[in-house]
């Protein structure tokens, strides 16, 4: 495909394509760019608190901090596009012939296969926020004062793009005629969902505390 | 200034602007932008509901509420920009020569006229949020069953917006000499919040029994 890709796009076309009468993208890329929002925002508490006299105890905690999250940021910014690109083989599968019974057979078969994709894509999303949740609130712990709001919005980002990434891989499981399948990722949601809520919790109150 | 507006950038300079050691932008545009987001995503729970035989029977609703996202989603893209020019604002203001007495005083009255328009903005933005979770629990409810989860990321994107945007309010309130002033903004934030973590729970909850 010639078209450029979201992340290349203006915020403002981005936001138009998004309220538009288009499928893609959808909540999926909202959930990734949460995410990204949140690594970037944890990678600049690091950086704006790497350097500084004040914080020199902490200095080789954040410069780890500032890896793994710009790492996280490169991935979450990647899914945006994925979850755009899994959707359009869905719709792709779904308009497959389906005339003779070998067509709906193999129309079928094609959804499945792509359907168990379009769950991985989400359930790698929710993953990935998890730990943006995780990054965050040592970010809250460590991070400048200064910029310590930052990593409270950062928080507070990452638990949304995780709960946005959930809904789209229960959605993608209950379609699935593999049940073996669907039960083993939706477990695998589960732990990943698993004390995120309290973590998030705790990691707001505790910026709020030192604001 | 002839530097490009934030929301003409695209989404991976942003997020290397977010993620940079500049102090701006940070987590006020992350609020805008996901309160933005929402908006964006309750206008195209709209626009693939809006007509379709199947709800024609709130194909009038449906109208208003796009209406309301739309106006909503140009207002929060605004704000994106806004929480940029208070903070430089209020940096110039902290900048101001502290020599004498006379300079002191001015830099103080400066710090603390800049400090209230600082609390406004993110009010404002926290405001926004508020209206944006009331309208995607509409879509999550009247909207079609085929982009319900996008509703449901709405929701998310809204609330992680407002409780972001509430964190500014918080730290530049208690910069303020002026404690009227600031106790009368607290309040008006405690309003905006008031009942909104139950209606974002609920809406998340409605569209998990949906899929």
């Amino acid at each position: 495909m010639s078209e450029i890709e979201i992340k290349d796009k203006s915020i403002d076309v981005f936001l138009d394509d998004l309220a538009s009468k288009s499928a893609t993208p959808g909540g999926g890329s909202v959930a990734a760019l949460m995410g990204a929002q949140s690594a970037a925002l944890v990678s600049m508490v690091c950086n704006l608190t790497i350097g500084k006299p004040k914080y020199a105890e902490v200095e080789t905690d954040m410069q780890a901090l500032l890896e793994k999250s710009e790492a996280l940021r490169d991935r979450l910014t990647g899914m945006i596009k994925a979850d755009v690109d899994v959707f359009n083989r869905l719709m792709a599968a779904y308009s497959l012939p389906k005339e003779s019974d070998a067509e709906k057979q193999q129309r079928s078969a094609a959804i499945q296969l792509v359907l168990k994709e379009a769950t991985e894509v989400p359930l790698n999303c929710a993953s990935a926020c998890a730990e943006a949740v995780k990054l965050s609130q040592i970010a809250a712990q460590k991070g400048s004062i200064a910029v310590i709001s930052d990593a409270g919005v950062a928080v507070m980002a990452a638990y949304a793009g995780l709960k946005s990434a959930a809904l789209n891989v229960y959605i993608n499981t209950a379609s699935l005629k593999d049940k073996t399948f669907a039960e083993a990722k939706l477990a695998e949601l589960e732990k990943i969902l698993h004390g995120v809520d309290a973590m998030a919790t705790e990691t707001y109150s505790l910026v709020k505390t030192k604001l």
